[in-house]
């Protein structure tokens, strides 16, 4: 009973970090959900959850956590999805809704196909573009998809129900909800999440292994602090998605170590007119960009 | 009259932004100086300076606003070095003290002995790491130096007084001071500062000259905004530092686009351990600095 009608008996949520943390957290707030089933490999971390009172219930076994669930979401890092979809594939209900939270969408939807053979009519993946460089269900909150965006990527098997109560899930958290083809969905993460995260966590690793690597992060300023900060970002889960999109990211990866090279060369060569386009160009795009961020 | 001991009767600031704005802000706070002549090409830059109550007189001319002045600061972008120096060159008495606070120091430290031929005892080249992506007096504020460091890089013609008085100038507003040598200062800085830099620009820029650029800025998330910040800098200010510091800066440019090729193979090739080493080398050395800088 709320303004989306939406409402859910009982969610089981796979993975209670977070994301799963904060959407429970979310959905709870807007009193779309009765009952949390809680499911994971870490039992203490699960015992936080429930007292911190994000999930109600603790069910480690994921084929017995979705039964009598009507909605299914699975927030393990994507290296788990397999796993995770085989366990709970003889066990699900057909009418149950079933969506992720992975950050590529490709090598979910793969691993769902094998673990059920012909994908779900409930099953509707999902990406919720929003995070901080923290982790846990300690760091969950229940206002961290506000005016976030959240892409589904329906399959060609997604019920249009399914596609609706998806989206009514999401909107209950104040999320946009949009809607995109799977591999574009990956192509243009790739680009806007998965590329920056590989620059910071290089950068820092380069300075890292220096000589001077003490020396380089006394007198780094504060530019530096924000460039860097996402390179404080889980290394699994970051593992896991550069595998799992690992062909949209292997090519920006090396266009851009192209773009770095011809940057090179023109400093080298003292090529002004190269210096001040890219930097220009840059400048206005990343204003525009702001402008349109914290309207 | 102040804690320092430091008093300054006459500041010539030749070059009247963010920097040297904020510098003579903290001065004045400090009550560490009696009068500031502003020096600059904007006219209406200066005439802001003025009715913000940052400088006391415009004059135009570097060779005049140096006259009779104990303490002169260059604060131009360093493209423009050269001319200032060898314009202030034939005016600038004995006794003055002369600093600079550009970003790179072979390159300014060259332009000065261009113009003075030997290089005057009272010459304490100076590097303040500290800044925003903002630009121009009216960004300019007292407090920007506290807490941050000052390099100086004295030249084997600075004389002791003059380094004590470049410093005791500095820590008057509120910053922590060391030495560096002239080349030690432009690696390092290459490493922390202008290359992160140049990988924001680079990122933006290729970005923005996608077809799908639009989209792709749509659907950039929050690590990218404090990612990319940098990329906002003044692209005249960023021209001149990649220039200035071309050698040091090209070499990380090239090694740096070395690693992302192996990085983009690690990908390809499904080689987790080289991922999980880079991520997680790479997280520990941002958590210890983030726990460093923000003590």
């Amino acid at each position: 009973v709320n303004n989306t009608g939406l409402h859910i008996k009982r969610l089981c949520l796979i993975g209670v970090g977070l994301i799963g943390g904060s959407l429970v957290r979310a959905l709870r707030r807007a009193d779309a959900v009765d009952e949390i089933v809680g499911c994971g490999r870490s039992r203490a971390s699960l015992e936080t959850a429930r007292e911190l009172g994000v999930i109600d219930h603790i069910e480690p076994d994921p084929a017995k956590a979705v039964a009598g669930a009507d909605v299914v979401v699975i927030a393990v890092p994507l290296g788990a999805m397999q796993n995770i979809f085989t366990a709970i594939a003889p066990a699900l209900a057909a009418d149950t809704l079933l969506t992720d939270v992975g950050s590529a969408k490709a090598s979910v939807v793969a691993a769902a196909k094998k673990a059920f053979g012909e994908l779900p009519a409930g099953f509707v993946p999902g990406h919720p573009i929003a995070g901080t460089e923290k982790s846990g269900v300690q760091a969950s909150f229940a206002e961290l998809f506000e005016g976030r965006r959240v892409i589904l990527t329906p399959t060609a098997q997604s019920s249009a129900s399914a596609i609706a109560h998806t989206r009514a899930l999401w909107q209950a958290c104040g999320a946009e909800v949009v809607e995109m083809d799977i591999s574009h969905h990956d192509e243009v993460l790739a680009a806007t999440s998965h590329l920056p995260h590989m620059l910071a966590y290089s950068l820092v690793d380069m300075l890292a292994r220096r000589e001077d690597s003490q020396e380089i992060f006394d007198y780094a300023a504060g530019g530096f602090r924000d460039f860097s900060r996402i390179a404080s970002s889980d290394p699994t889960m970051w593992h896991d998605i550069t595998l799992a999109n690992r062909e949209a990211l292997a090519s920006l990866l090396e266009q851009f170590s192209m773009d770095l090279q011809k940057l090179a060369a023109a400093a080298r060569e003292g090529d002004s007119d190269y210096l001040r386009n890219i930097f220009t160009r840059a400048k206005q795009a990343r204003d525009r960009y702001e402008i349109k961020d914290t309207r």
